[in-house]
């Protein structure tokens, strides 16, 4: 066997974040304030985000923004991830193709939601922030910030949704480890979950409710931000350490991707992964696919509309443009946690309306079949999440194979699976099943949304 | 921040393992026959295990065994693993000392035991094994054999003691998710389930019956070999790579260790670690300290005798000279089940016996502390096996703050604690005790031995 891991040295970790939007030609609409429908300034983001983190948000000129040293230090712990080829799946596939996945499962927590939760944690506490609210669904981003919180000695309050609370004890035991405090939600520690539980009184839950528990929360709590762990401009900012990364890694391997796959919630691996790539599509007119890969029980991306809507369930965050299934869409109870967000980021929303990306839907039977050949071939068992990037990637491989074309296959290992082996339970046991949703469902949700654009 | 890890490249995996008995000047004494009381040769372990690995086990001529091809060609899925200096801990305890871990647990089944199930599965498969056997406690062994038996193409039969089985349902998904098919012990599978059930049917396990039934399985089917994680001369010889690679990383960091650390069930990942320092002890005369790091709940190697003992409960195994609590003995229901175990290898009997190394017993409420420290400082969720190393470096790096001196530890963080949470919650709800075994209870245990030595 030749090489199978590419790995970079510490002095290897980017020293700038790329900023796609800089680069795009079409710059993604701005968001607006939810009351008045205006555009909003970076300053109208201050009560909310740290200044710094509002300042990249909006930022539509810089095209690499400074990686601060104490951040590169913290990345340390887990960075550069290695840059894998995946010879046990391409010999199990017997495919021509060559696949390789960037394995950023290495990360402490299991994801690559830590690359993001350095970063605002330590904007956060360079602004004199003290205390620090977000929501978590699986629990990635949730046990990501934890750390985080820990590490630059803020207090941090997690909105979790209840069924996962419940579901996933573990993914709360890792947050109160790192010293979080978790909250189910909805809750009757805020308005908006006391104003659900009272019409709803067993309401288990949705990301919407969380992120509108937690910007509350911020919002009344003095010295308080809040932090969200995608679907931002500055969070997909702050995952592209792995794309840079895997950049010089298939250079490393001497090959350069035909396709750049990664599972998709509300973008932060994606963006993570595809943005640098895109760059050279951008910039280079290098011809490359990008695919996002969705579950076919919330697919904004291949059958949402592009809208103006709120990313939260109450109505409290700016109104950003975005494909979307309507923010009141409540989606199947799938495993993949994290990919249950009703909308895609303002960014990969444009890209995808310009028709710099592509976007397939998977079913859960599929992503479970493919994380088993993945972790029987490759040893590491993935997170649901990231199943769907490897079930696409098989896909690719696969037609490689009908056609008889060489291809060469990147993907993103978000995350590993270890705290989701339930899910894999009741897969062995055959007692999961596909859910899809239906146009109808769709159509109801999104004829909600007042018509902005 | 400096340097924080020393990264090796797959060309630095080691292409030997180091067997410590070469180089070591009192040779273990040898193992007998269970029924005739007499020395075994290296044929007389045939029947149970591939021939090649009964070779490794008897072999105390050669100090260096060269890793096949395909065994290092495997290892590459996660070796070399990070040497890491543990800024976060040291800042934390704010000592003096300087402390390194070798993190075994970004091995993608969580701990170092894939060391040698690799090694084990390969030697099978080459000499026409088509089916193994093995016993697993905690998990860790099974899971990572797991891996190893399907990606050899060999069936896996695992019998999990059923307290386990049935508290840490996650590592037998695991198990089964990578292919392997997994047994409640004591079961009615074998002549040794079905004895021990007919006298107590309500009995949830040990080890040591798990290890015969695994045993007894071998030896009726056909074409079929036991494996075993840990206590033999041919596991440790296999986990030397963890060493192997430490003494390299350690010269990147310009450093030497005064003391190697690392928990202590079986020896497997105690001897991977310190054989290689310990070699420069006995072949360079370098003053270094090596301790092993037990549960104060089953001290063999503090507490114990040294005396010939079977390896299992029922009597099946090679008796052979350890330090010991008695081959019945029932250590009490610790998280850290990787360290329920009555005997040492020989090997690191003999070390102990002859003053080479020391041993010191942790009560759990220290190891669980540690633990979270340990968490907090570095972001990684240690196994409770592994917090026993911690604990012990800990108070190390205090002494050495105590005494004002400059101090350089390592440790061996030999597995993550993400399937271990419901132990991490119990110690968050205060709900954890401390166990110790009385010297009653030991000299019970021991008085039934039949005095060889």
């Amino acid at each position: 066997m030749n090489t199978k891991k590419f790995l970079l040295q510490e002095k290897d970790i980017p020293t700038a974040w790329y900023n796609i939007v800089a680069d795009m030609k079409t710059k993604p609409l701005p968001p607006l304030n939810p009351q008045t429908h205006q555009p909003m300034k970076e300053e109208d983001f201050y009560p909310l985000f740290a200044k710094e983190l509002s300042h990249q948000e909006m930022n539509q000129t810089d095209a690499w923004i400074e990686i601060p040293e104490q951040v590169r230090d913290m990345y340390k712990i887990w960075r550069p991830t290695p840059l894998v080829r995946a010879y046990g799946l391409e010999k199990y596939l017997d495919t021509p193709a060559h696949i390789y996945f960037k394995n950023e499962s290495v990360s402490p927590v299991g994801s690559h939601k830590l690359n993001s939760a350095i970063a605002q944690a330590y904007y956060c506490k360079k602004e004199g922030v003290t205390n620090i609210t977000t929501e978590t669904g699986a629990g990635q981003w949730g046990a990501a910030l934890s750390f985080a919180a820990k590490a630059f000695g803020l207090e941090l309050a997690v909105y979790m949704v209840k069924v996962s609370y419940h579901q996933k004890p573990y993914r709360r035991s890792i947050m109160q480890t790192f010293g979080a405090q978790v909250i189910a939600s909805p809750s009757m520690s805020t308005k908006a979950g006391r104003k659900i539980l009272t019409e709803h009184p067993n309401y288990q839950g949705s990301l919407g409710t969380a992120i509108s528990e937690a910007v509350e929360l911020a919002m009344q709590t003095p010295n308080c931000k809040y932090t969200l762990g995608s679907v931002l401009n500055h969070v997909s900012l702050h995952q592209t350490v792995i794309g840079l990364e895997a950049e010089k890694q298939m250079e490393m391997a001497g090959e350069y991707p035909d396709v750049v796959i990664a599972c998709f919630g509300g973008g932060s691996n994606f963006s993570g992964l595809s943005f640098p790539f895109l760059r050279h599509k951008l910039v280079d007119n290098k011809d490359i696919r990008v695919i996002a890969a969705e579950p076919a029980s919330c697919p904004k991306l291949t059958r949402g509309v592009f809208q103006y809507d709120f990313g939260d369930e109450a109505g409290y965050t700016p109104m950003l443009p975005m494909f979307t299934l309507g923010h009141n869409f409540s989606p199947s109870n799938i495993h993949a946690g994290g990919l249950r967000y009703h909308g895609a980021g303002s960014i990969v929303s444009q890209l995808r309306k310009d028709g710099l990306m592509e976007a397939v839907d998977i079913p859960q039977l599929e992503t479970f079949k493919a994380a088993t050949i993945f972790a029987q071939a490759e040893g590491i068992i993935p997170a649901p999440e990231s199943s769907h990037a490897i079930a696409t990637a098989i896909r690719e491989a696969e037609q490689a194979k009908l056609e008889g074309k060489s291809k060469v296959i990147l993907f993103n290992l978000s995350g590993h699976g270890l705290i989701d082996m339930a899910a894999y339970d009741q897969y062995i046991a055959n007692d999961l099943q596909n859910y899809e949703v239906t146009d109808e469902e769709v159509a109801r949700n999104v004829s909600q949304l007042e018509k902005i654009i």
